[in-house]
């Protein structure tokens, strides 16, 4: 397996700060607000002990330095993370207003940045801010507006540098190892979630330190491309979803293969076919400049052409980083052209209810030639045990 | 150990439901929305895989019948919850506004309970729902206005009754076993990451099937409050924070001591003797009818009078149910009136920046005689090795 990368230094932090800053400022945008969750931890490499009532909020605007607000008691372990000698950390102390110590923050109407009036410019908010909080900002400052970042500046995390390309990759590298290892246990007469378990054992031990999820949809609950592992019995004949992933090196893997226990019957092989060759299809379609549904309506044609369009009840795709499920989104009414350094699922999926389902799936990543991607295993159905 | 509990039923659900809707219509909201999160498992028994950008929200309203909107992918899973039949499902797919799919059911105006006018009645939300759906539906009902539940409707699971009492208790036991079999333990040499360890693998030992925190605090880290364990190697004459606690059954245990290795100083026992007397006075004063700030200022009193006031970095105490941190606040400001059935933790402390800290914190519930601790442990400081 790879070595381990070199962790993130205050300066790669400040950096990434420096470009959200200044993208939101061309996006429109008074500033940006970051929540505990993912951004936090892409733009300064802290992760609070946890989401929780207590105010937690990286205030970002060009021009201005860049303000961790923090709980008084948690400004230790903020003072802690690699990117906080590129920020200044203001606390706030149990029973004062945390609204308050951050309204001052967002007036930024004096600088010369101040766009097009800030009291019309909206200011950008994580997507997984709390409602509390947002509820609280936006009556502690009645003037100012509010978009999500999904909405507002979603391709803030989108486009990945080398480390990260590097980091992904490692990922993927992991999970096609879990997925070739996973290939030579026992399925017949086990039950799903002691399959999900070997998952989980295997990426843990090809160097994940988080695992996501470990779907093992096996027969009939093949056919809910959500269900989790659960207490059915695989039985031989049994056509089986596997779709696993977690972070490895912070950031994420995420693969799908669908196997067999046993040789698939023609309509089994059939349904797969059309799903290999639309995932084939829509990743061949990959380049820069196509829009995000572009790649969906490639996966979707194909698989409308060969009659189960009605089957197909999900994106082709999602973003994937520090998160398993990030922008963008191969879905139709996603106009964002692709650019080099993105990174995404392919995965599309033909679910039969009450018989058996189907989803291939490779995340991708995109080069100045096209579509590259990070998982690399066979996508020919496997026979299992 | 106690008996593992009975699982609460649809008709419990129902129940939780209706007492939320009118409660919510008491309060004076046009009705609630419920994020995944702990207050979609109190009134349903649902946790979707993960909550992510994809809207799943239930929909509460006095008169109306509970709507749990949910992505059309995961409304397979979303059946299968125990409080799924007290309910209608109203699934969105992939491509769609999910906004649109809820606006509908947010227009109560036609109906008899419209209170004071449904144009002017707050909506409660849930104070973790994310940002991005509180935004998409204040776009898409630019007439409706929010509240967080904890400024609208905070007592909504802050009065136990008899099941989720019992199953307090037995997670309060199992955190005092915890307790007693880590006095036994090795403390100097080891690595505060290791004592955690030993923790949260007694926390499982002793039935939780979730582990929130395992904070080691040695000498100075335990002047950080919630300072989690780390790399730091205990060494003899250490004074040592314990907090530790997290779900057995479905509902939360939470109990600090503070122990010491080998003899303590006068002044480390004087520290001690003046939380612990703190803790005292605040659980004896705790009883129907006092406003949750009593409780924070008889602890406060306490300490200030020692001279220690502001090393007293932190509110008292926080409610507990199915999360380890919920309302009600026991804090200078929350002006709630106790009610038999609360459950909250009272955890008076001192914090000496870059030298030491003492916690010492239970579990108690209000009764109509007073207050009746879950956790029940000796409180003196104990000589661990």
């Amino acid at each position: 397996m790879t070595a381990t990368p070199a962790p993130f230094t205050a300066d790669d932090y400040r950096a990434r700060m420096e470009r959200a800053a200044r993208a939101a400022a061309d996006a429109g945008l008074a500033g940006v607000l970051i929540a505990p969750g993912p951004d936090l931890v892409w733009l300064t490499g802290y992760a609070p002990p946890a989401a929780t009532e207590r105010l937690t909020l990286l205030v970002l605007a060009a021009g201005q330095d860049p303000v961790l607000v923090v709980p008084t008691l948690e400004a230790p372990d903020a003072e802690k993370a690699a990117g906080a000698p590129a920020l200044t950390l203001r606390d706030w102390t149990d029973g004062k207003d945390p609204y308050a110590t951050t309204a001052p923050l967002l007036d930024t109407s004096g600088l010369p940045h101040s766009l097009n009036g800030v009291g019309s410019a909206p200011i950008g908010v994580s997507d997984n801010a709390w409602a509390l909080h947002l509820l609280g900002l936006q009556k502690a400052l009645p003037g100012t507006s509010y978009v999500s970042l999904t909405e507002g500046l979603p391709m803030l995390r989108a486009v990945k540098d080398a480390a990260e390309l590097e980091r992904l990759a490692a990922a993927g590298e992991a999970a096609d190892a879990t997925y070739e290892e996973i290939l030579k246990v026992s399925f017949a007469g086990r039950r799903e979630s002691e399959i999900a378990g070997d998952l989980a054992d295997l990426l843990r031990r090809f160097g994940h330190s988080q695992v996501d999820f470990t779907v093992v949809g096996s027969g009939p609950n093949g056919a809910s491309p959500h269900h989790e592992a659960g207490e059915r019995v695989i039985e031989h004949g049994d056509t089986i979803v596997l779709d696993f992933g977690g972070l490895r090196h912070g950031y994420g893997s995420d693969t799908s293969r669908t196997v067999h226990v046993g040789e698939p019957s023609a309509e089994e092989l059939r349904v797969h076919d059309v799903v290999r060759e639309a995932q084939e299809a829509a990743v061949q379609a990959v380049r820069p400049g196509i829009a995000c549904q572009d790649v969906d309506r490639v996966a979707r044609a194909h698989i409308t052409e060969a009659g189960y369009g009605d089957r197909f009840i999900h994106r082709t795709g999602h973003g994937i980083g520090v998160t398993t499920h990030e922008p963008p989104y191969m879905i139709e009414g996603e106009e964002q052209p692709l650019v080099p350094g993105m990174c995404f699922s392919v995965e599309p999926g033909i679910y039969l209810p009450g018989r058996f389902g189907v989803r291939i799936e490779d995340i991708v990543t995109v080069t100045e030639d096209g579509g590259r991607r990070l998982n690399n295993t066979s996508r020919e159905m496997a026979v299992v045990h």
